[in-house]
């Protein structure tokens, strides 16, 4: 498919500077571009990038530096770079819909299923005894969504996800391929030399609007809930313990493992691989450094780094005290010396003496 | 529902000090608790929380200090607070129980597999040639068992678990959802500048009473088993290499991740993201703290933390040494300074002499 | 089945050295063998274990040292131990092959999905719009293929896996159960307090003789490809995130986390439990050591370990200084102790003088 520049320009009603009869076959990022792609600058850091690029064309904000481009560049300006790039990349290559409507004659679904208006089922999903499902949700192949489970409205769920039995999920939420939601808490008492699983009880909540990353998974509660705050997003492979309390607007990246009972305020922030032990609460706004391990409470607005966790400029000091460590050593087997050749002198003066 | 107090007083065998005649219409934690539920109590000193929390029954053991309880609180007494508990929780939620008998028509059985008595095989779930399953069995749906896979009796594999061929199961495991048992070993040879998969004919054992989590893969041996003991309880997202063989009634944590050929004693505990370099032997009793790095064989009884794994004492020593380290470097450049005015006092004594 | 010494050793083309009518029942590693089952020695110094070993027989290279060897076991020496207990090993224990031929009755293939020569695909495999699969490719039960994705030749897609649309993959690659391809990035702009997803509009590539573990996940980019060079081995449970680029013939361990828009050279290898900051460049030959945490771009041929990553020569001596602090503390103590007698003596003659 061909398109004019001028079209798009059209298309994401921005200012065209620049000759708009070329044609444009793609959109790609600047890394990507090839002849006849149009790409986006965000940022005049990357204009030497562009220098060097095979692009067309280039939509950036109207504010930007425009010395550093290619001289003939054509632009087009918008005040939303990003969102008008998007729909140029729809514009070439336009997003898949489903292509099932309403229950798939190939879903199992339970007779005493509630499945609200305009719900997608696709083949091979399994929705248990019970399970009530909100409008407009859609469930992908192969998710199995086991009894007394609650879905609310507008939710996707992604193929192969398995959700235990009486989960609570929001409406607005997205949950990833292969997620498992409501899997047994590993607790355990030792009893005669044998390891005795405890109570499963309990069931997990997601409030509304949360995301829940590919092969993630959150256990049950013993005897209540494991829950999830409004808002609050979730990355791939992270681990969530029984017990826990996220609160609302967390931010949880990739592989972060979150022990039993752990609770957290608003706007908390994990980077990846982040560790916490069980029970620890992490105050609002708490920002965790990649791969950071968390052993006590973290009060407000605290942002901790290192093994085991400590506040970023104790850790900073910290660190660059240990990389000067080797070279303090060899200064101070000199002081060492210069200190036995004082005495020596000094007591050498005093037997003379 | 309702229930009055001293119903679930004779539920659990209990002694009743206070009011039998209230109405109890839930069972929770102390943290989830409100007006009209029980909840328990198992330690005096989350007993300040009790005060607080909206309860109107506690469950408790004998010997509780009653005297910091909120007065008129109704208390039932019972030996085993988290069993009697569990039980009155069930008795508000009742737990759900298979609504599949036998072998769904839906599920997929291959005409060669051996099926005991009284399993239950969801619709979707796929059970390969030769595959054997013993009596009382649960699979789940989409769990999908390949060719020669032979599972002990009372075994419960939950939805979309994968098990490839030849594996075996014992008596009384759990698997939970999407969990993979028999995974290639990542093995590779470098031929001219291309990596040669090993051979890959080995497979995997599981001995009685062992639990997998969610999303916990385990892979098979090269020519022979990838092992783990009896009562070993593995948590999510757990990766065991090729050839590995864990010892009985180990505790394995969240995201440990334990390389090829490793092998561990009986009681080895390790705690969340704890990460074991290949041909590693950990002896009876060794216990990991989180995040630890395991490089060399760690003897019996051992307690090792850090990255590189140091046994506890000498890790948190070394760890105190770092926190002090900046505060020591103020105090080192003192002390050069101190021995340099005396080494110049000295030498001007020299020269004045 | 039983098989004699003289019969293996026509099997593997090697030469005999000792009693050929031995009759032998299977093939094992030295830790597994027992009586009547014929092992390897791939290297001298194993060849303590054989000599306690139960094994009849060895398999083992020409100029190995026999002197260290139980005196009357038998040996079939050959060039290519592994390849040749391979073969030994299948022998035993034939191999399974597909029991499927073709497009089984019981997946749900779209009508408009192309599907090339002597491809299969098992029960319960669903493959959507406009897919494209190369010939002789094999599709696993209840693997989802989402709509627009094109798979090369010879690709094996183990059971459960899921690839979101408009996936690329290779010829010859390789993706293990429950592995996920093409969920969105984690990536949000937060307006008002809520966060809010990026685009979602790019797919993921994999190039030729990729290998892809169990539970790995690889998310799309953002508007354009999140990809995976030819060659490069991926393990178990890894994370790889949105537009991310890996290069030929990359090793990545079990529990590696790889952020946003990350690069890679050829022949990078990273160690179990790695993470990376986003936006990091690692050139050719760069190794990292297990749970390494890098933050900054690495050189061609850098080795790097520790958190945050470090190169090894330096990493050493820092770490070797970090464990003779608790030591150096006390010397520095007994330093300062010494200063201060030199500054009262030198003090005291001075009053004195």
């Amino acid at each position: 498919m061909t398109t004019y520049l001028s079209d798009l320009a059209s298309l994401v009603h921005g200012q065209l500077h620049g000759n708009g009869e070329i044609p444009i076959t793609d959109a790609s990022t600047i890394r990507d571009a090839e002849l006849g792609h149009i790409t986006f600058l965000n940022d005049e850091k990357y204009s030497q990038d562009l220098a060097t690029s095979s692009a067309s064309a280039v939509l950036a904000p109207p504010n930007i530096e425009l010395n550093n481009l290619p001289g003939d560049l054509p632009i087009i300006t918008v005040e939303n770079v990003s969102k008008s790039f998007a729909t140029i990349v729809e514009h070439f290559r336009p997003q898949r819909h489903a292509s099932v409507n309403g229950i798939s004659a190939a879903a199992r679904v339970s007779a005493s299923a509630k499945i609200g208006k305009h719900v997608t089922i696709y083949p091979n999903a399994i929705i248990g005894d019970d399970v009530e499902i909100g409008e407009q949700s859609i469930i992908h192949p192969g998710a199995c969504i086991m009894a007394g489970t609650r879905i609310g409205a507008n939710v996707e769920i992604f193929p192969n996800v398995v959700i235990y039995e009486n989960t609570i999920i929001g409406d607005r939420c997205t949950i990833h391929a292969n997620a498992v939601l409501g899997a047994y808490g590993f607790g355990y008492d030792t009893r005669e030399g044998r390891h005795i699983r405890s109570a499963q009880l309990g069931y997990v909540v997601l409030e509304a609007d949360v995301e829940i990353g590919a092969c993630t998974v959150i256990d049950r509660g013993t005897f209540g809930a494991t829950s999830i705050g409004e808002g609050t997003k979730i990355d791939n492979l992270v681990q969530i313990a029984h017990n826990v309390r996220l609160g609302k607007h967390n931010i949880i990246c990739a592989q972060v493992g979150i022990a039993g009972s752990c609770s957290s305020g608003q706007y908390v922030v994990m980077a990846g691989q982040v560790g916490i032990k069980d029970h620890v609460h992490l105050g609002n706004q708490v920002k965790l450094g990649a791969k950071t391990g968390v052993r006590h409470d973290v009060p407000d607005n605290v942002k901790m780094f290192g093994i085991p966790g400590t506040p970023e400029r104790e850790q900073m000091v910290r660190h660059a005290a240990v990389g000067k460590l080797p070279e303090m050593r060899k200064q101070f087997k000199k002081l060492q010396k210069q200190v036995a050749d004082l005495e020596a002198k000094l007591n050498f003066r005093e037997d003379a003496a």
